[in-house]
């Protein structure tokens, strides 16, 4: 898509080699940015981004945004992606993940206030915690343990909201936050421990399907293509200066359901390995998203069965 | 007391110059030991300081905790108790409190864990929020507003205890945690907007006190020699690692029942001044201490209206 006479807009992507921050990537560039991705490749991999590799409106930077960012160039829209984002990922790496979520805001933020750009924040649907209200609005303030395992992830997160908020109210940051819910799709890893990728890898190889609990508690799953379109309405429509918008996917499904659909789509009944619960495990989550309706139009399009499909396609050629 | 033949031990405490971090100087000098005192006079006053300056076991470090710490010697104990705690003090300084709470906590940390030194966090009854249980046991998750313009304390907080059981699981940090109820006492600045000094320096110069909403929420104060005792006992105590302890006082009172004992301690009937509630403003608010009770043999010792005798004698004779 062309911007016409207007000269490219460019933006910084931290998380660039991340699931989420790499489709990201590439779909700016299509609109027409300049993007630089930045990422230190803890949690990342440099094959989610080896479609933009050499395109000359994308340029890679290897660092860690908890050091100091020595970018000098002009900036519009800054989007803070970094962090590891799951349990695994995140249970392995406590202090990279409290760090990158608190020094790297900071960073990402001072950067973002002295080039006068937009700022938007990754933040997630583990603010929530294990809720107490179904759905989840904007407006809920979570059911969070501050002192457990996750809350290196949970908390650092709130702590990354708290911060971006400030900048808004204290410098006039044109700061956005968007909670993200659960999400699947290409370029996630095999190995990051989430139920999608660990249940088409082990469908794909025939072995068994390890499900934590008894496989009944729910979770609402947004495929990547729908969760990108609310991200970037979300970055770049005007007048949102301080808001916070739930993006993901309002059907719930449980772990066994999810299963069913994966096997019916690959064609194998698997065999299941029933595992404890991890400590302060959510039991139900699934968003509120009539701001983001009301405020960006946005709903979701892809259907479960065919992000699914479209996904076991990647899995299976990756493979 | 005399510690026999035992060699002095060191303890650093970030905040010396605070209401809390100056009794707790005064507290370790006293039983001992020898204290490195820092703090960067954002919200704490060098004359908190007057009565131990030049004390032989005692050493002051003029420094932002949020930067580098060089402190080389050997030491035993860090106690964290640098941060804005009023909330006049945090939202005149709402990043500054982000950056001590976590960048701050960081470094002070990574120091203790350096010197293999015991760690305890100074930790607030905010991080309970706006609580839906009464009273609040360590167990509670509390309930904030992660985005609310308090947030930068209370989410500040609870990040620094996320990070505080980070070190203590994955580095095997001996760190501890005291959440902090109200407490009073001398030394609190008649400026920082809280009730107790703010009710005491009105009535003694007969200006109307302010009251914000009807008066009736109820708050439980903490005279600080009691809370100075449960402190040094958390730190000294063995066998606390990884434990979260609440520290306040149990006994209940309504802001206009504390006004009407201010009132009669210093023999005048105040005019009160109504003002609105500030936003997210806890309607209620009590410690559940009993695990402090169980691990460290501590109950409050002052009654409220000695303690208010002794923080108005302190105020009449400061004034």
């Amino acid at each position: 898509m062309s911007l016409g006479r207007q000269p490219a807009r460019t933006v910084l992507i931290t998380g660039a080699a991340g699931f989420l921050g790499s489709h990201l990537c590439d779909r700016f560039v299509a609109q027409g940015w300049h993007v630089i991705g930045v990422d230190n490749l803890l949690t990342g991999i440099p094959r989610n981004l080896a479609q933009i590799n050499g395109n000359r409106h994308f340029q890679f930077v290897q660092q860690d945004v908890a050091k100091p960012l020595a970018i000098d160039c002009h900036l519009d829209l800054v989007l803070h992606f970094a962090s590891p984002a799951s349990p695994r990922d995140y249970l392995r790496h406590p202090i990279a993940t409290l760090e990158v979520d608190s020094v790297g805001t900071f960073n990402t933020l001072e950067l973002a206030d002295a080039r006068r750009a937009r700022y938007l924040l990754a933040s997630t649907s583990e603010v929530y915690g294990d809720p107490q209200v179904h759905p989840q609005p904007e407006t809920y303030w979570g059911h969070v343990n501050p002192t457990g395992p996750r809350s290196v992830y949970d908390e650092g997160k709130r702590f990354a909201e708290a911060l971006t908020m400030a900048y808004h109210r204290s410098r006039g940051l044109d700061a956005r936050i968007v909670r993200i819910f659960n999400t699947y799709g290409p370029r996630m890893r095999a190995d990051d421990g989430r139920v999608i990728p660990q249940f088409i890898t082990c469908a794909l190889s025939g072995t068994p399907l390890p499900v934590q609990g008894d496989g009944r508690q729910t979770r609402s799953f947004c495929f990547v293509d729908d969760l990108v379109e609310g991200i970037y309405r979300l970055a770049t429509y005007e007048g949102l200066a301080g808001e916070v918008v739930n993006l993901g996917n309002t059907e719930e499904v449980s772990l066994l359901e999810l299963i069913e659909s994966v096997a019916s789509l690959i064609g194998r009944t698997p065999q299941l390995a029933y595992l404890p619960l991890p400590q302060d495990d959510p039991s139900r989550r699934r968003p509120d998203i009539r701001r983001a309706e009301l405020a960006l139009g946005w709903t979701p399009q892809v259907p479960l069965r065919e992000g699914l499909r479209r996904t076991i396609d990647w899995f299976a050629r990756a493979g």
